[in-house]
């Protein structure tokens, strides 16, 4: 199972680092890691994804609480928050394939950010569900970069669980 | 100046921690990171934006190229690149300001993806400059929380700078 923390901690040099060595040294590994800087000068958010049970994330997070650089820890796997990941993607395309993928972008909303004969790279914003599917779909025409931000989370102010909801 | 590198690297237990390792044994912050898989199982592709110099970018690429789990290192400061980062930013919002806070989310093409009686949380994709306007509007309303992804590059398949053509 995919587990996801959001950090807040000072932007300190080393603090990455010593957030890291936390995992590494247990062997523990990152599906995704963003850092970006936050809503106060000098704090900066550090979203992570990592596949491990409720015990290896207990133990992630005493050992992150233990660092002087960090302020706050906070398991968000089963918090109601808006999950959003960033994609850039290039596929191969020519003449003949062209209106195909033009068509997928549509269907999915991803924007057209540049196109050469070869090819067409697109911009694609969701939940990680989104990309992964988009990828897949692309597969068939040799897809030849992507570069995508790990996921950011952000708690909802009503604390209402729309995936539960969804489930009634 | 900031400067922009983007690494490639198999991913494994480690080498996130490694690589920060580079930065802050020799003082240098970092700005943001972001990591996310790449077209290829096992590779990750990792953007990182950090104030400083040629000369301290020379430093650092010699020194991750040192690194076995590294494929490639490129700065890509000034090559003809997509760049794009998201923001996810929560406001307070009252009944009163509620239409002008919307009215910002379309001028810049934002998605409001979260509301209650006293905030509106939106997404916003663009180049950094865009998400730092839009921090810079959204000030004045009092901003709850931020999370940034870091920004991430993909080639231009032309290698055309359409950021050169805007100075002819």
């Amino acid at each position: 199972m995919k587990k996801t923390i959001s950090i807040t901690a000072f932007n300190e040099a080393g603090v990455l680092s010593r957030i890291c060595t936390v995992f590494s040294s247990r062997g523990f590994n990152i599906d995704s890691i963003a850092v970006g800087p936050t809503e106060t000068t000098g704090i900066s958010r550090i979203t992570i994804v990592l596949p491990g049970n409720d015990q290896v994330l207990d133990q992630v997070i005493k050992q992150l609480n233990k660092l002087i650089q960090i302020i706050q820890v906070k398991d968000t796997t089963d918090t109601p928050c808006v999950e959003r990941e960033l994609m850039l993607i290039q596929v191969e395309a020519c003449q003949k394939t062209r209106p195909e993928i033009i068509e997928i972008a549509q269907i999915f909303r991803a924007k057209i950010v540049d196109i050469s004969d070869k090819s067409i790279m697109m911009e694609i914003t969701g939940d990680p569900g989104k990309t992964v599917v988009i990828q897949e779909l692309l597969k068939k025409y040799v897809v030849l970069k992507i570069a995508r931000t790990g996921k950011i989370v952000l708690e909802r102010d009503l604390g209402i669980n729309t995936e539960y909801l969804k489930t009634l």
